[in-house]
């Protein structure tokens, strides 16, 4: 195992610690590992708390600022984080209007978060609200989940769903539109590699030289099936299809196109991939009217790729062009 | 070798329809291999060209737009961009104020932008001044290098020098700053395995499990020494110490801190050294006053990083502050 770390079981803290050097206008808390905005609580602003196993950054840390989450709780690797994490930055971030929990869909995180909403009802009397994210079409159910995953959809809910939350609608307004966004919203990845946890120190998976691995998870949890290494517009289609055919999409819908990378895989990879998926999405009458290319959600090291697409109207829109300042989406201030 | 593309040769014309499909503010002229700002050329403006071989992505194309290039020429897989595309890049953008060639020292680069900005004198009359970057303290001379080699200082450069631009600064003021930035910036990079070239199929070099290439360059050319793999902590203090000695930075400076992924390390990683490094310069007396965290000169998909330290003053920093909006760096707009 070659990795930029130090001792296995201080990879979460001390890179929580790097995030708070490099981001002054964040803030960690070390005993409850919470990344949250330094100027948290804001009063009368709904307060958006995500969070989930560590080895998917920028997910979640990255994602706190203005226009975005509040606050995020970084679990040990691929490990949900504990109710009481959860609850810390719940009380981190209520200023009065209430707290949305942002949740991928995982059996762990969704009991957690769960039980942290409970116990931050009974002992502040804050709202909370929580949304579940379950986009990933590849399986019903999985090693770790009951249901569909969460995954891609998560980086566009938080987004939104927290320029909602800035322009200071409701609780119910938000949790509105973060629903509205897992609705309209499909994924599904692929990898190439599998990754390595650093307390592990071997794959977690085993992948011939000519295989990949078709709606693997983001933990490196099985997909659909093992296939042939094929070229990025066969990828491109194996990604693309099962997503388009499953909301259904239809000819005219407005789109918002995300392509990830999954940590291992280099930045001109994802543009030769994109290419093929901007193609495919076009043939079939789609408005691509935005979209993202980078490893915004990953699993450690794994080579591979997401695809992700949203129905957006004028509203959705909107929120997403809406200034955010963010360690990894910043735009508009 | 497992990559998410077609044909290892059309890997730089697919990324580029790529980048020109995910990216309306950008156009690309696909017979010259340019990636340019859609409203060049701006009138009065000085005009910023850089390029250079691809698979270093996001740079150089990922930095054209407001406030940093206009044009961005992409040679093949790490080989210099011929002098008829760095001519066509200059016609494109060249708004009546002359144009600024930003170079790494590579020997092919700096001829063929020679050759280029005489062909672009000779031919339209426009004034065009080059700036060499030669910022990494690994070695003096290498396989493709007479002098030290350009690295992380140049992506500091294209966003300092086109922020001085944008302002409406003349091509000398404008060549001023990138040559303060150049001289003010130290770097050195660090290499924990190859990378894989597209149409060689085989890793570049060898690299045994235990082993790292300390001052890797950034085509995988041979640095300062192999050494035993180390934890982080070793390893920002083997990057951080040739820098700071070499400028040399003192006690009280204040400088920006770019920590750079070499295309096929997660963000995780970054962050567990970014906490090492900025321990290392506080505790040398020194100002981080800014730091800028991620994958932004990268070598295919290989796994390192490189730390690039530059001297800032408010001038400067006013300039780094400044909006800029391409689709890798973006604030403020």
């Amino acid at each position: 195992m070659k990795k930029l770390i130090n001792d296995p079981a201080d990879v979460v803290p001390e890179a929580l610690a790097g995030i708070e050097a490099a981001h002054p206008d964040l803030r960690v808390d070390h005993a409850n590992k919470v990344v949250y905005r330094a100027d948290a609580p804001r009063s009368g602003k709904v307060g958006l708390v995500s969070g989930g196993g560590s080895g998917h950054e920028p997910m979640h840390g990255g994602f706190v600022g203005l226009g975005m989450l509040d606050a995020a709780c970084a679990g040990e690797v691929f490990t949900s984080p504990v109710p009481d994490q959860v609850l810390a930055a719940t009380r981190l971030v209520d200023g009065g209007a209430g707290v949305l929990h942002v949740v991928k869909n995982y059996t762990g995180d969704v009991m957690n978060f769960e039980m942290a909403a409970e116990l931050a009802e009974a002992e502040t009397g804050a709202r909370v609200v929580s949304v579940v994210t379950d986009d990933d079409v590849a399986v019903q159910d999985s090693t770790w989940t009951a249901g569909r995953r969460g995954v891609g959809v998560t980086v566009l809910l938080e987004k939104i769903a927290g320029a909602a939350a800035e322009q200071g609608r409701s609780l119910d307004e938000v949790a509105d539109v973060a629903r509205r966004v897992n609705a309209g919203g499909r994924s599904m990845g692929l990898a190439l590699t599998s990754c390595t946890v650093p307390a592990v120190g071997h794959p977690t998976f085993e992948l011939g030289e000519g295989e990949m691995e078709l709606g693997v998870g983001i933990h490196g949890e099985p997909g659909r099936e093992r296939v042939p290494l094929a070229p990025a517009r066969d990828i491109a289609a194996m990604l693309v299809e099962p997503v388009l055919s499953d909301l259904p999409f239809d000819r005219g819908d407005r789109v918002l196109c995300f392509l990830n990378g999954l940590g291992g895989t280099p930045l001109i990879e994802l543009y030769v991939l994109y290419n093929e998926v901007h193609r495919i999405l076009t043939g079939s009458g789609l408005d691509v009217a935005r979209s993202l290319v980078g490893s915004y959600m990953t699993s450690l090291d794994m080579a591979g790729t997401s695809v992700t697409l949203l129905r957006v109207d004028d509203e959705l829109l909107s929120l997403w062009d809406a200034p955010v300042r963010t360690p990894a989406l910043r735009w508009g201030v």
